[in-house]
């Protein structure tokens, strides 16, 4: 509960008591204290104005400047927050761990932000008025979404107020049509796009484009709102008309057909350093993010992509903070820009359990010229997956605890509930985060959480891939994906054959890191073949091409063979085998002749090694073996070796 | 800034309002919903005396009951909590997240917790008055430091108040020597103690336990206040004196001779059961927690041992909530406990960012009668360090302010500021986590940390042990060594001869993974050795004990043994060697004969595969190989190849 500017309260009054109790500037020599580097784009505020702006606002010690008063903690200035949703929530929530003083300026009491901020201003931040006053608290001013007044903050900017991002990002970003032109300029890949003003120009768009067609609001457009869909030209007029025709401003998009939504979040500091967080993939449902998969599972070479297609288009914007920029990955490999947030995004809720620094801790360092964090992840895999609502009012929120009852039940799972006063349908009402060891232990966790709903995390990538020149080979190598399966660890087994199939050996070696495979079983020749020249050319192909993952080696030595010429082929194959040509630098693993089995396991004890669920599986495995040994023992020491060997 | 309840604000009366947007009890059928299970020990209380209460309380809807409220979000009760410093604060932070309204007691006007909870009413929690006025705001009472007034916490339970933990617990632990003597009747591990009230029972307590003999005050110490420690028997005036003579209560302990001091943090939920935290290490400065390792470099066996020695300790005190139990392990093993605190605790700060659950969530969880969570730890290392006034007013702040920028700029790192008003020498000002891939990356990031501080990190413990059965084996076996040293993994090189020293080799293969040794590289026997027996004690010992790592054979081969004397060993050597030898479901991993340095590289890409920053090192290891090799593949273009060979 708190105070509000337009009836200040004792509590208030006992705010500005207690930052009086801040020594006066210049007390002591503090010189050497933080100073935030320069805005990124705009001239630095003149110390005048600055000063100025100081005075107006004693409940706001500024850190920047010389003569500011030393710096209490993390940093001493003010953020003023425009919007007090979940998001500004989040943002309030990583401040209050730094000590780090928010305000709120959003016209919903009780509004998500309201219960963990300093303080909230009840009043509307696409008023200019308001804005203005409410600038006067902050040492600097952000935005929590972009539909705020932008003029105001140009003007405002002018009078030195410090606004991160800047006003002219904000602007070119709320209006949805000048974001793709500005991007376009910029050489950015975007769908084809084009303005419409009448029928007959939407008409022209459809011929041009094709159907089904994208039609927009240029404004105003959120979670799937001010977009429609015409798959015909007969139904463009009441497309339009459901978007409240041309007069609020609209535009037609050629359809992106795309086979995956990707989503980076880029943090900008104040001397437009940049970094940005991995790739996700963000799962759409009727228009609204339903489930966010961190990492995505996309090759290195999409990530790269995706990730400079992101970077290079914050780096055309003004200003400090964190972006998202939702992307499409279409079915040649392309990525195209769908648009950007220029500010927290829901494809980046993840990061608060799975990143070393969270988007929302970035985006205050950011804006407050403090060094930007690790954005990497500290934990393997993370699915977000948003609590929407689902019914109107009590039954919704009926239905939205069951869920959380179950998510409160699955290990790794954490639950957000942003405390909106009204439960809507569709509604974003919280969501669960879903951190754990591996990609396919949080899908199968997000599966028990979800039970009725539709989404069905789809097939999990493999993490060893078993690989044989022949099918020869097979029923050695089998042993291999028998173990790992009774592990539940994905596995994919197939035929690549160096000598006969070449181009297909150095696809499988090139892609398979980017597969997600963590380990190679590669059956090293049955002994069928002369193996030199073989290993030879695998190990070109696997171990110098794949450097990124381990590779074991299987002799796969069928078993029926165990005459004079068996042994003596065992011996050329081990003296010519990789284990003994292997040159220094590319190490591989090698387990026991024909012992698929072994190759597995050691698969299996690799991936284990961060991962306890696992490692305790194998754990219980090998007291499995232990006790079938005991066993043995005691039945032979119970009847004796004549009846045993019957 | 919040309402005070003294001086009802137009904020508080907002509550009241926004509260009365709950719909009336039985207007939906909601029987379904939640409902905390029975508290641990005390009868539940009659729905009559709960309904009166409930009256009492408007902006306190209860979830318990039936015809209670339906449930918003994860939980309807308001917990109480009787302190509002930085564990007040920690868990109203987890409480927002989950929506869960917190209201904090303490006589401190903008204590840290008050910056986070819904509501902040001033006064004492060690005033009976104030407590019972202040209980009737909330569904559950709670703690987050044991000086409160227990007898009143008594006579509200008795009205039928949910107190967690129960008042019981807080008699039983705020008094020192009343707590040791409980733990003692349960059967709990202790340092002798004996209670003193005279100069003479002093003496004959030293006389008995020896010096350096330990003092203590019964009541009101933390953070070492309250402790004594007499070196000789002179001493003991002026040791009494210190703490304020036999007034207020003393007891002596005998001086416990620990080598680490340990702290397990149990949760234990209403219906009794617990789930337990990594074991981790504190390390204290001048009796003040100074740097929490996570987890503690212990064995399992001594893991497992403390473990169970908080857990016993928990189960035999009453309530829900976490409980920190501080241990110390002796020189031989043995673990005693020194002190419970029934509430989060310093040595938990660090799960807010390395555990599934962090210990505030948990709290919650258990005195709301969730579930609990996941209380393992999703990284696999963390280190807390505790930021102290180093000096009073200003200039402490200064110096903390250059701590905290030296913490922002360190990755993984993460700042939390209590926001006290006041600082103070050896004050608790707020704290910074460190979270990293391994135990050596947080160790050298906390380093970078600390600088003059004079904590210094132990010596890493070795992450991958080299054996070789003699010294013999050692020309080959350094390779691998250079090679780990080389992407500074901790290393350990040793001569552990199966057949000469079996014993050691046992022991060795016993404690290696308590060690912390994830990769065991072996010499598998030079050319020198008849392989076969060799080889199998090694992996008896070495295989069947200690199944939870990989292990990686290196065949010793000395390189100068070329002739057809050679070519036969090694014929001997691979075919009785584990590499035909070694039984189905133990897999070890072979590289090439005399290659120590591939047994090297492949340790490495086995502890890379969880560890981007090595795993970033890897690949450029071997992209400079490839580099020399089109050096040397320019070269020979250039000068062909009859200057090449000169």
């Amino acid at each position: 509960m708190h105070a509000r500017l337009l009836a200040p309260s004792p509590a208030s009054t006992a705010a500005a008591s207690s930052s009086s109790s801040l020594p006066s500037a210049g007390a002591r020599p503090h010189g050497a204290s933080w100073k935030p580097r320069g805005p990124a784009s705009a001239p630095p505020p003149s110390p005048l104005s600055l000063r100025a702006r100081a005075s107006m606002q004693p409940a706001a010690p500024m850190s920047e400047g010389k003569g500011g008063p030393p710096v209490h903690g993390v940093s001493n200035t003010v953020v003023g927050v425009l919007g007090g949703g979940q998001l500004g929530k989040m943002l309030c929530q990583a401040a209050t761990q730094m000590g780090i003083k928010m305000v709120i300026l959003d016209p919903l009491e009780g509004c998500p932000a309201s219960s963990v901020c300093h303080e909230h201003v009840v009043g509307s931040f696409s008023d200019g008025d308001t804005v203005r006053e409410f600038a006067k608290r902050c040492g600097v001013l952000t935005v929590e979404i972009e539909h705020v007044d932008a003029a105001t903050l140009e003007k405002l900017e002018k009078q030195g107020v410090d606004c991160e991002p800047k006003a002219s990002t904000i602007t070119i970003i709320q209006d949805k049509y000048s974001q793709k032109t500005h991007f376009s300029k910029f050489g950015i890949p975007l769908p084809d796009f084009m303005e419409v003003d009448t029928l007959h120009s939407v008409q022209e768009a459809g011929e041009k484009f094709g159907y089904p067609l994208m039609v927009k609001s240029k404004r105003l457009a959120y979670d799937g709102r001010g977009n429609a869909v015409a798959q015909k030209k007969e139904e463009l007029p009441s497309v339009v008309a459901s978007l409240g025709g041309f007069e609020h401003g609209l535009y037609v998009e050629r359809w992106a057909p795309f086979v995956k939504e990707l989503s980076v979040i880029v943090a900008r500091s104040r001397d437009s350093s940049t970094v940005c967080y991995p790739v996700v993939e963000t799962i759409h449902k009727d228009n609204i993010c339903h489930v966010v998969e961190a990492p995505a599972e996309v090759s290195d070479k999409i990530k790269k992509l995706a990730t400079s297609v992101a970077e290079k288009a914050i780096k055309s914007l003004e200003g400090a903070g964190v972006f998202a920029v939702e992307l499409f990955l279409t079915e040649d490999d392309q990525i195209l820009l769908n648009e950007v947030a220029p500010r927290p995004h829901n494809s980046g809720h993840h990061t608060i359990e799975s990143c070393y620094t969270s988007q929302y801790e970035q985006h205050l360092r950011a804006i407050l010229g403090l060094p930007l964090g690790d954005p990497s992840m500290k934990a393997p895999a993370a699915i977000m997956y948003n609590i929407l609502g689902e019914d109107e009012g009590e039954a919704g929120f009926f239905l939205a605890h069951q869920l959380i009852e179950r998510a409160l039940n699955i290990p790794g799972a954490s639950v957000h509930w942003y405390g909106k006063p009204e439960m809507r349908k569709q509604r974003k009402m919280g969501h669960i985060t879903v951190v754990g060891p591996s990609k396919t232990s949080v899908r199968s966790r997000l599966e028990k959480l979800m039970q009725s709903d539709t989404y069905v995390p789809k097939k999990a990538s493999p993490r060893v891939s078993i690989i044989m020149g022949s099918d020869s080979d097979l029923d050695v190598m089998k042993d291999a994906e028998r173990v790992l399966k009774k592990f539940s660890i994905p596995v994919e087994t197939t035929i690549v054959s160096a000598h006969r199939t070449p181009e297909r050996m150095y696809d499988f070696a090139k892609s398979a890191k980017d597969r997600g495979v963590e380990v190679i079983i590669a059956g090293a020749g049955g002994a069928a073949h002369l193996p030199g020249k073989y290993h030879l050319i695998t190990i070109n192909y696997l171990v110098i091409l794949s450097i990124s993952f381990v590779i074991i080696f299987v002799h796969g030595c069928p078993l029926f063979l165990t005459t004079y010429f068996l042994w003596m082929k065992l011996i050329v194959v081990l003296i010519f085998s990789p284990l003994s040509q292997m040159p220094k630098g590319i190490p591989v693993a090698t387990v026991a002749i024909g012992n698929a089995e072994n190759a597995g396991l050691l698969a299996v004890k690799i991936l284990a090694s961060r991962d306890p669920e696992l490692s305790d599986k194998v754990v219980k495995y090998q007291d499995d073996l232990r006790d079938m040994v005991l066993e043995k023992a005691e039945r032979l020491e119970n009847i004796g070796w004549e009846e045993y060997l019957k």
